[in-house]
């Protein structure tokens, strides 16, 4: 047995409780090293008289790692536990200390691996809402003008032209109100808006006041109606939380422009020295723009600020979650006390961070639900688009990634191919619309939530901002015979029938290696999902997957 | 290079931020596997255009595994990093997505390891008395009867007879402010009390009142009185927070008792039923005991029920700190808002959680400062008791435990031989003095605050509880020529004179597997320790070590 793979971490992905007496244990070993894996456990308090053993179950194999688990129901929540662990010669104990051959179970109180005790508090609860919603991300400037009344003078890019920095499109929240039927027609019902609220820019991450709507998008009145009219349809709404900087004309900045040390502000920044400078620029800044100065975080009268602008869009408007800009640039305190004044208005808000790297340390249920899932993303560009990935080292690298985070999480990642900060998907597939037909399979029926990126269903093309940023073609999109709205509404649907939750999820390849193979459990359904991106036939088992091709089983039959 | 020992994890005790703009990296690989491993880093909105590079050091290596760190001063601390290994033969990147011949650092902000931001409010600051600080536990109905006109009627036990569970020895208060200069004496200058609150037993972990000093031990004067002296000493008191559980017969117990459901304190427990109920027991109580009932520590109420007790002993009395009774129980939920209540009333109030096993989900900065190190008294145990482990696997061991907490934790450690939860440690290694001193020395030499319970210095002898609470033996004590005493206050001086920190703390074994070998680096002088628990000299370099001998070396010279 190779004892240097082994890695168990309690109170980790590893290691987590999803009910008052229910925990799921994870083990890593090396890829095909061993031949079984049992957890050994009772109370800590009774394992050194008497043990429960049980098979685990081998859930993935990552790159190098093979990963097993289980989920144990228990009577005394104070779990103590060591592997047990057959490599077709030994048996080995895996505990704290190490692997060994023997183990005195009299000393474990010294070095079992624990789980001390379930408290209620410590459990992450999964937003149910979130697990089984089709997210559909609108970047507003770009996707439809509802009001035709408005003065339009700010207006500068012809609907459908290249847009560059500075474009403005006019884009609206009425134009969105006018889509929700249609965004609810292929299969998405829930909104991720990116942010609304009054900033110089056309993406608005610069936040000038963020209790004011935007004139450019719309009102007040147009953003309760919004909300409103999605809930109306059981649809729900994400917002973008930009709580790392600000616009430098926030009031609060110019306060501190104008009185620099002497403004009661000052300590709502960042700046060595006695007043804020732009050359050479003494404060601390968003991604070097001297414009958008960065939120000291740590600072509790700057956590109450944006904490009370968070709650207010909760409680005056009824949105149903935060999307976290720049989060992982924000300190781990600052989310914890989000999470709490955020779940206290409204259990069941989601909190999404905007993390691009692993995130686990933000993900043990004191700060965010999810995130963005980008790891996710590139898997797909390197396996779809780069060909730096075939069936098999796909498969290894979607099951390391699901292995960075607890079934909870899992459960609510929020998965995408693209976003407003990303080329398009399709533009890195060279336009290949079978490549994102199969994507978007994988996309649905990946553990989370699916984000569509608007556009994707029209087939917008576009490289890196603001590229990617192109305006909605109507005309596709409402084409009859469009196939990826088509594809869009079945998997939506599959979605719903089945139910998917991450226990039972099978990532893997066919022996030939040509096929991506995803099976997925659900509360109702199952389903199964086969990909080929290679130019000859894969097989698995009985079945042929075409060369560029995908085939997808739900409930029994062939769904696509 | 083997792949699979490679361990990176961003934010913890692989990476951890120390100041403002230093941070610490580790890196954990195979044991004796590669020549070199680099860092390579740039802020993260730079790396893509240019990088630095340096030479990580060696600082252990474990049971299996090699342990490389570097501390790094940013301008930016927005770090983007990947570790450049060279086994040899081949250089190798490694990333979040594992090891690979080649980088494509155009996309790494997809997969590079990432500190995303210092913020201030998630630094874990060392407490500086805690990591300099010698510190004394007392089990106090044991340790010295001071008022000789207080109602001795309870007294069931004549000083130094052997105790049971249900012995009164009659120790108190008053007696330990009588000794507090002998206590300096040995070049103790800490105080970790067990509990002193109202409460039936011996040892008062079944609480029924937190807001009164138990009459046998004396009253609230002096209580204040101890503190005082303490101070005027310049030295310090932890006392023993017992916030898991409590005696059924606090009163908000026993009004649950009385009016079930109808108590407003229903929900401060765990009751499964409309009351409790002792037969079959239906409510969650402490390691079985009927008598103890858990606090429900997930409500609210409860939470500020038990800070304010933690609050108000140091605010009305000027205590330092906490030790954390069963703390591994409780929810990390609590013991976060434990930690800013206290820390926002005492800013250097030491926190130190009894968990006995791997805390580090504990020990990031936002619950504890450190735990009492029972896996330190374990290895030691190993070592010098039990001959399971010889110099070489001792400073494996040794190094793997370093190796689990970040370098800020591991100065604060509370490390000791044994407490009132254990065997005594003389009694472990069958009353052999040398190695006594011997793991004297390496307690006192090891990276974090060493902590001797009472009778230590007059070779008290005792089995598991209650056999481990023995009654002072104060002719040996104040004998002037114990050699322990002696020891005691000589390393306490080596303590002081060299200011240890964790940086540069090297562990490991003489080639001929004899020695252990104990090196620090302090920040006003250095020091080494070797010792020799064999039957046969022991050689490294020029020294030489006699069986079972140790040799102390600090400032330059030979201390002992």
């Amino acid at each position: 047995m190779n004892q240097l793979a082994l890695q168990h971490i309690t109170d980790s992905a590893y290691c987590f409780p999803v009910s008052d007496n229910e925990i799921v244990i994870r083990l890593r070993t090396a890829a095909d090293d061993i031949k079984e894996a049992y957890i050994i456990y009772e109370s800590k308090y009774k394992i050194a008289e008497s043990r429960h053993q049980k098979l685990m179950t081998k859930i993935g194999t990552g790159r190098i790692y093979d990963y097993y688990s289980i989920r144990l129901k228990l009577d005394d929540t104070r779990l103590a536990y060591v592997f047990y662990l057959n490599d077709g010669e030994n048996y080995y104990y895996f505990s704290e200390d190490g692997a060994s051959l023997d183990y005195d179970f009299s000393k474990g109180y010294y070095n079992f691996f624990q789980y001390p005790y379930i408290n209620e508090a410590d459990i992450h609860h999964k937003v149910e809402w979130l697990c089984n919603s089709c997210f559909y991300q609108i970047f507003i400037d770009r996707f439809c003008i509802g009001d035709d009344n408005k003065d339009k003078s700010y207006i500068n890019l012809k609907w459908g032209d290249k847009p560059t920095p500075k474009s403005f499109a006019g884009g609206d929240i009425k134009g969105i109100i006018s889509k929700l039927d249609y965004i609810k027609s292929i299969g998405c019902d829930a909104l991720y808006l990116t942010p609304i609220f009054r900033s110089p820019s056309n993406h608005k991450y610069d936040i000038v006041d963020y209790y004011d709507i935007d004139e450019h998008f719309g009102s007040k009145e147009d953003f309760k109606n919004l909300v409103e009219q999605l809930h109306k349809r059981n649809m729900r709404i994400v917002l973008d939380a930009v709580f790392n900087h600000v616009s430098e004309r926030n009031e609060l900045f110019q306060d501190v422009i104008k009185k620099g040390k002497d403004s009661e502000y000052f300590d709502y920044f960042v700046i060595r020295g006695d007043r804020p400078c732009k050359n050479p620029l003494n404060y601390e800044v968003f991604a070097g723009c001297d414009y958008m100065p960065k939120w000291n975080t740590s600072n509790p009268a700057v956590q109450d600020y944006l904490i009370a602008i968070a709650l207010y869009y909760i409680q005056e408007y009824d949105i149903d979650g935060w999307r976290l800009d720049v989060s992982d640039e924000i300190s781990h305190d600052f989310w914890r006390k989000f999470r709490k004044a955020i779940k206290s208005v409204k259990k069941d808000a989601a909190i999404i961070g905007e993390n691009w790297h692993d995130a686990s340390a933000y993900l043990r249920g004191d700060q965010y639900d999810s995130i963005m899932n980008y790891a996710f993303t590139k898997a797909c560009l390197d396996y779809f688009a780069y060909n730096k990935l075939d069936a098999t080292k796909m498969a290894q690298k979607l099951n390391d990634i699901l292995m960075r985070n607890t079934d909870t999480v899992n459960d609510m990642m929020l998965n995408l191919l693209d976003s407003h900060d990303t080329d398009r998907f399709l533009n890195e597939v060279k336009g290949d619309k079978d490549k994102l037909y199969a994507a978007l399979c994988l996309l649905y029926l990946f553990p989370g939530a699916p984000s569509i990126f608007y556009g994707t269903e029209c087939y917008t093309m576009g490289g890196y901002d603001p590229d990617c940023r192109r305006c909605m073609d109507w005309d596709t999109a409402l084409n009859k015979d469009n196939k990826a709205v088509l594809l869009l509404s079945k998997l939506s649907l599959i979605r719903k029938k089945c139910e998917f939750s991450f226990e039972g999820t099978l990532v893997n390849a066919s022996q030939d290696g040509r096929v991506l193979i995803l099976k997925r459990h659900g509360q109702r359904a199952d389903a199964e999902l086969y990909i080929n991106q290679t130019d000859e036939v894969g097989t698995y088992n009985e079945l042929q997957i075409a060369p560029g091709s995908f085939r997808l089983f739900a409930d029994g039959g062939e769904i696509l």
